[in-house]
């Protein structure tokens, strides 16, 4: 019995870094009090989503917002996939990074968004993440003591190649730290969520910021919790809040045996290899 | 302005071969009337859907159901997508094959499903292809007119990697012959459809035979088109009958270049390759 309540936080993000890591840090202390051993926050939960924030909020590991992070961890004895953050690296390049605390408050992964959201939506949107943020290098797939859980960030998740590649690692959820929009949420949102859980039958569970229509990019919200099987089994609305589910990570075999999309893959016509690193 | 008006013809799998074979004939003059000039059939639209069915049918290429299709495909000056067929190979064994005809009735496509349907759903639906037939090796990617089609055969859907292989090759219509179950249907029918079409940002169209409820494999039906958006523009329900659409192949690479999920895609992180024939 591999079975693990889970919280999602889909906190608001404020004006200031403070405010933002006090917003956090209530909905972390509630979410552990209720129980949650795994609790996860959402993308860029610490800063505004725009390039111009990204470069005024950076800080390198074991800055401000990684300690907070850290603290919390430790302080409410919980695993915390800590949504992301602007990463300033020791060579003075920016990264999305998702860095992940055990317990103790050790960092045990870090995950730099490895597909960034370069896109121009005619009549829609336009955002081009690529103007302050370089990619990462690396695969993440953390071994915990519930199972295996694999960690993406936001546009990572339109690339099936990545999600099989985790599943054949072992991963048995895919933890998503992600901010749709307005133009991409109402129709890919749940679709993309649904179509990389039954892509390998793993939980998927995505996790976004408050909406706040004030914002110059407005969050769709909707944080979401898709089951192995591909259905949607807990989901927020747009306010602030905590999304509890109940992980049972036995389940995730127990399909792949039913529907074997992962034992009936043709790896004698097509190869599919991770070169990276992790 | 690459345009098709395509025919996706649902028709009914009867008792007899014959019977099968008329139904289809109908249908296919019927959507040849109307202007169309791809017009696409079912999976298994000449047998029952039963591994029983499948060794009593089976014929080899130039048999009678491969002459109906290349008759059928130039006295009504179309290209046909035959559905799919038990097909028996020269040297005995069987596959679930579709065969691909044009205007002229040559055959310029032999697509055998690459993944076999074994499935063991608990207190749901058991089936198992692969006591009957053998699998393909080749990958399908037609050069046509109006732009590249890729063909798979229904369970061949679940597994991205052939997909997005296809796209990798230029196929910009997915064409899919297929029979989901009461079971499967109602829960991944549409969702996967959706799925790979928003891998990559191509059309998808699926077609299965209409629903009989007195059969021992009742088809979902709902044969359906979805757009490069990932947006279900035409569905049927139950009955029989032909589902129009006309394919704008230009908009496929118009909604590539607004959201990048082909150029994006992190080639020197991971491979993925195709080592079968074609």
């Amino acid at each position: 019995m591999r079975r693990v309540l889970t919280a999602l936080c889909q906190t608001q993000t404020m004006e200031t870094k403070e405010q933002s890591l006090e917003a956090a840090a209530v909905q972390i202390a509630e979410a552990a009090r209720q129980g949650a051993k795994l609790v996860v926050l959402p993308e860029m939960f610490c800063c505004p989503y725009l390039n111009k924030a990204f470069v005024e909020n950076a800080e390198p590991a074991g800055g401000t917002v990684w300690r907070f992070l850290s603290e919390a961890a430790k302080s409410n004895e919980i695993m915390l996939v800590g949504g992301t953050m602007p990463e300033q690296s020791e060579d003075g390049r920016l990264f999305n990074t998702c860095f992940v605390f055990n317990e103790k408050g050790e960092q045990i992964a870090r995950h730099r968004k490895l597909h960034l959201y370069d896109v121009d939506i005619k009549d829609g949107l336009k955002f081009k993440e690529s103007d302050t943020f370089s990619a990462g290098e690396d695969i993440t797939v953390i071994d915990t003591v519930w199972g295996k859980l694999g960690v993406m960030v936001c546009f990572d998740v339109r690339f099936p190649e990545l999600a099989r590649l985790m599943a054949l690692r072992g991963a048995e959820a895919m933890i998503i730290p992600a901010v749709f929009n307005m133009v991409t949420g109402p129709v890919y949102w749940e679709l993309l969520m649904q179509a990389r859980a039954i892509d390998n039958f793993t939980y998927v569970l995505a996790c976004a910021p408050a909406r706040d229509e004030s914002k110059k990019f407005v969050s769709y919200a909707n944080s979401i919790v898709v089951s192995p099987w591909g259905k949607t089994v807990a989901r927020l609305d747009t306010a602030p809040g905590i999304l509890y589910h109940e992980l049972d990570l036995d389940m995730v075999a127990a399909v792949q045996a039913q529907i074997p999309v992962m034992s009936a893959r043709r790896a004698d016509l097509y190869s599919l290899e991770w070169k990276g690193g992790n």
